[in-house]
């Protein structure tokens, strides 16, 4: 199994509104240093996973509605606590559909995502599945 | 799969007593910087693999007995070479009794784990296993 | 010169609220990986700068009113811009001050401070001074 | 399963001549840092999945015709476009060679090899396999 | 003292033509990983050193002539050994034209550079100066 | 101001026989990642400020009647605490002989010396004098 993987990075505040989160219960924040690993069988006759500038910049634009948000304020994560967790499945999704779409063109070969978020030198999570 | 992973690290002193571990068979010692992960299927209604402060403590807690000790005086280590991949699997199984004991509350979607043991800058070593 | 430097964070949100900002004008978030280094001439008998404890508990203490919060809500705060510049100064004035009062113990050979702020694998700020 | 991981690195000039590469298809070049984890299902009776010694020795020979070099002048790359991902497999495939060969002493335990080539602080590849 | 880094990062090919560099006198390669901290003795009324994305800007724009290139071939580099410290005291210097140009915008409060380039997980160089 | 900086490590154990260090009286042990760091007003002819592969073997050779011991069985730290700022200042006087020495050959422009010692993620400590 070959990989490619591209970092990028977002900068954002949330809320968990729940005694579950005792000091993390107010808005705070976080950056995130966002991995994007793409998988494939093989590689393609260029030596390539993926063409790597198209995976940045797919990266890119999927966190692009993050960038500098308050979470709290957008109606897509309305009733969620946006953990890291949630967060690594979210932009999997987002990144998924784009390869499903051919986005990152002759990416049919990518037929696994893995999403890594470093929250802090402390923590991490992350969400792979086929896509 | 989602998965959460949480640092800590302990310093210790060990021998390797045979001729095969050459410059390393007298006492000398290691800084084992510890990640534990913790994989589920899914997250929960809190957006969580695991409540990563009890993960913190858990990890915390099964590390507390190497600290800052010589492994050679330990009699749970008596005739054991206490090496990197050995201690993953140590730690792995003792952390594993906790997630099964109940002691990460809620933790029953944790259905795998894996001890990364980070020896230097140059190696490290890692068990992973279902629980 | 001897140093030692110590390691915490903070999961902070705050707003730029200046156009010069562009995107990061609302309200957004950062973790802040600090770095605290403490200077000396030379070491006392026990081979110290300072009691590494006592040097990590006293970072603790001074990061404890910022950790998880808006700093937009913190009066302190109030038309400041909190930017990692800014913050890595506070940070410097709320640790020396509690090397002055003398918190940690005989740390009178402590006569200078850095404090390093990690916002991304892209960006960091420092201020360094003699206290 | 049990696995470590030893990390050292080359520094090679190679060009990738096609369109497609955009600014990377002349001469240029890159430091990668290759780590090698070699996985086992269980470790022996020295507590070891593999002889670090011999296994930084192993990575070290299979580099070796690598190091400080053009590839774009080694015969064997003749036409084929030394990509990360390319690196990985053909590090890999020396690597497997040599545990199937015996060159790490009583390896036959190793399964499993996985090669990842850092290329920057923005991007990395591997190849993962059984052996 | 306040400073602001920001981190950019070239892979380019060179030789080192004489016996001294040993086994690196053929055309090789390299990532650089380079960062630029920005010193000044104060922040401005919006808390900054720098204008940060003026600083990335201006950081890209120094390293625009060297990405993907063979140092072999640009004529600026004829006859001089590009090596880590040369290349670090080169981009201070077109940096330091840029700062002093104005390029930065209210950046006359920067009045000492660094320059630091990695150039594996084992060896960096750099170079500091007031400008 | 140019410096070039080179990594190499130790695995040491030792005791802190004093109630000031509390958990960390005992034999235990510590993985030393260990920085170089070579300052020199200006580079010569080769673009150097020190012959890199010198440097490294100097390094190494300080570093090698620490290696894989017990530093309490060693005569010249009995009765010292050896702890990291120690450490650093013991290597770095080792260093510096050295390099006065003439072992660096025509390292006579290096007039500073800084050595680093990461004992974790968490805690470092440097001594860093003119030579």
């Amino acid at each position: 199994m070959y990989a490619v993987e591209v970092r990028d990075h977002i900068m954002i505040a949330h809320s968990f509104p729940s005694p579950l989160f005792g000091p993390a219960q107010g808005v705070h924040g976080a950056t995130f240093t966002v991995d994007a690993a793409f998988f494939a069988d093989d590689i393609d006759e260029h030596g390539l996973v993926v063409d790597i500038g198209l995976a940045i910049d797919a990266l890119a634009q999927v966190l692009e509605p993050l960038r500098y948000k308050n979470l709290d304020d957008e109606s897509q994560f309305k009733g969620i606590f946006t953990t890291t967790e949630f967060l690594s499945g979210h932009i999997f999704r987002a990144l998924a559909d784009k390869v499903r779409n051919g986005d990152l063109k002759d990416a049919n070969r990518v037929r696994r995502l893995r999403i890594t978020l470093h929250e802090s030198h402390l923590a991490r999570g992350w969400f792979e599945a086929e896509i």
